[in-house]
């Protein structure tokens, strides 16, 4: 092996185009694997197949789902039907799922506007998002998307789009997050926890 | 998704099961495959399919190569048959083929000799070097494993094992790594450099 045979090269390839995976770790990656026989690849071959053939968005709330099975949320009944939450990612949903702090259901944009990465309104399945407030009570639309300067445009795009269809938007709080280091936290997080200060209790 | 379908929950043990792949990294890497739709974790998924399918160990250098061909090196008539370099791992030859230092051949242990993982003289495919140097005309076998208690213990069997077989048996060198400040040296690393010590040229 003085360089890498094609199969071996395609397969770094690949792996690079993983977020966080360099071309070092695709080869220790690679090898480790190599390492391990073939039967190793396999099963890992065996595991992305199964997800694309198996693993689809939720047409309702466009998390994922396995296909031919219903919605994990969508389709349970002990979830608050008022509540909405829209997040950036499905990476999301599992997150504020972990906190325990939201019973209501949500929606995935998939992204966030950006005119450099030519995200536009039309990709973040709001005609999906319409017509699911038509059909349902909602009471509340939490917009959670991220603090960042994208996430920032996209919840006043969305503010504006819903203003009038939901008695109530909000968004999620800014503030010091927990356990920080008064010394490490930025100016704007500090002023934005100032403003939002609420009554001790 | 309230959490994860089961078909991903597999997908992310597999991924884990990789080196430097934890938790976290393994839900971006799916998560991002996911939003990048079903087409990218089809194209993965056949990337290790044919890697499984299609790479062997060489049967003379335990390199990897692709099956049915001949390995790149040990078939390249201008590499130097008379030199043998040993290493630990297929990714080590690719290391010392990058330096364009090294022209000889090579021989992969995959492994050192560990009685904590339970690796044995007998699984670093000895008898294929044994027979590779009754048949070849040997000068010199470079020890190249890394100059952990691992390797050296590793060195150390191998030259015992192979003393009176072949003219010469050396050790890749010890010293300071180019380009280190002194400051960040340890002391054995130093004490090595001082004792390797070489004629001003």
């Amino acid at each position: 092996m003085k360089s890498y045979p094609p199969t071996l090269r395609r397969c770094l390839e690949e792996l690079q185009k993983l977020p966080g995976i360099g071309p070092k770790s695709a080869q220790r990656i690679l090898f480790s694997l190599l390492d391990r026989g073939p039967a190793a690849a396999e099963v890992l071959s065996e595991a992305f197949r199964t997800v694309a053939a198996s693993v689809v968005p939720c047409p309702t709330c466009r998390a994922y789902m396995e296909a031919g099975e219903p919605c994990g949320l969508c389709s349970d009944p002990s979830r608050d039907g008022r509540l909405l939450c829209i997040v950036e990612t499905a990476a999301d949903v599992l997150l504020i799922e972990s906190t325990g702090e939201f019973k209501g259901l949500y929606h995935v944009l998939h992204g966030l506007l950006s005119p450099l990465k030519g995200l536009r309104p039309e990709q973040l399945g709001l005609e999906v998002l319409d017509r699911r407030l038509d059909g349902a009570s909602v009471e509340e639309v939490v917009l959670a998307t991220p603090p960042t300067a994208e996430g920032e445009a996209t919840a006043s795009y969305l503010a504006a789009h819903l203003a009038g269809r939901v008695p109530q938007i909000t968004r999620i709080a800014y503030g010091l997050p927990v356990g920080t280091d008064f010394q490490y936290v930025d100016a704007q997080t500090l002023a934005r926890a100032l403003s939002g200060r609420k009554a001790f209790t």
